[in-house]
């Protein structure tokens, strides 16, 4: 861990200088993390200059599909390991043309548990959970709710084919870390989109 | 990981001793591995008898939802770990009354990455993907599809509401592990359960 620090020091001065936000997002396999971000390019275009760090252990198609849409996407491949470690963050770091934008957002490797363990030098953890992963996830997973400085409950257009109960939901997220903002969301249909936008690019102001 | 193999070992002697199978379901948190199980134990009644470990970072909630369906149930917590290890499996393991058990289904922790890392000294691991995580998922995530003896695809009853492609899911699987077994089931509707099942309680007469 004490290596993982450094290098994720490394990232964090790195970004004050260039004055550039950092978000990691962390969320199950298949939990919108991606399309949320198709979408926010959409949206933002112009207002806000982001890049994506893309995190698998395997495969290009996350980078692929965001290039697809002229995002500025980076694929970083773990190779096995379940999380992004800070050094391979900073690297790709790097390489980015940070002196043009204003943010870069880190997707995670789906992984609700490890991701939420490692400082990749992040201003903020940005937790992302489907409504079809259940009601309980949040309190099952509790670490990277307590570590989330927002939660994007994804996909609520299929809420009327699931059973399941936003309001306890929202109720076992504020159990865990009473005063986070929450944001319901479907990017397919666009819907809650503004609201999650204006708190992500929020962010930007502050540094 | 030595320490590991240890414990998976003496589990492995103690259910071949007892005549007990062992499996140890893997998938994202949210894809329908509880489901899955109290369903099970509605269709093998009588016929089968199991019980659950149920493996969980925090909360006693899924082993108090399959002991409310008389599912005889033990809760393990792994206390922020990603994953089961083997001791806690083999101690869980010894207090279950295996002399009267045919199954133990292991439920790991939800997380599609770590769990296919560890020998808990079962005899087979199963993959649970649930249709709302994106066919590319098998892909993404190989080592779990190289590990499973059988897939287990669930939710199929939300497909149409979902752009979810069987057709290349089961191809990317494949491509993985060309011979593997692929059930395609909706506990909740009622869909595909009894292939699935037969599969499953098959194993009990291999040992």
């Amino acid at each position: 861990m004490g290596e993982n620090e450094k290098w994720a020091g490394k990232s964090r001065a790195l970004l004050k200088e260039k004055k550039v936000v950092m978000l990691n997002l962390i969320g199950s396999p298949g939990s919108g993390k991606t399309a949320l971000l198709e979408k926010m390019a959409e949206k933002v275009s112009g207002a806000v200059t982001f890049a994506v760090l893309e995190g698998d252990i395997a495969t290009t198609r996350d980078a692929q599909r965001l290039m697809a849409k002229n995002i500025t996407a980076s694929q970083l491949l773990t190779n096995g390991s379940c999380h992004l470690e800070a050094k391979l963050v900073h690297t790709a770091l790097r390489d980015l043309p940070l002196e043009t934008l204003d943010m870069v957002i880190v997707e995670n490797v789906g992984n609700l548990v490890c991701p939420a363990e490692f400082d990749i030098g992040e201003h903020a953890k940005v937790a992302v959970l489907s409504v079809t992963e259940g009601e309980e996830k949040p309190l099952k997973y509790p670490l990277l709710f307590t570590e989330a400085r927002a939660v994007i409950i994804t996909k609520v257009d299929l809420l009327p084919h699931l059973s399941f109960n936003v309001d306890l939901c929202i109720q076992g997220i504020k159990q865990i870390n009473p005063a986070i903002p929450i944001f319901q969301i479907s990017p397919l249909k666009d819907i809650g989109m503004d609201a999650c936008i204006a708190w992500i690019t929020e962010h930007v102001s502050h540094v």
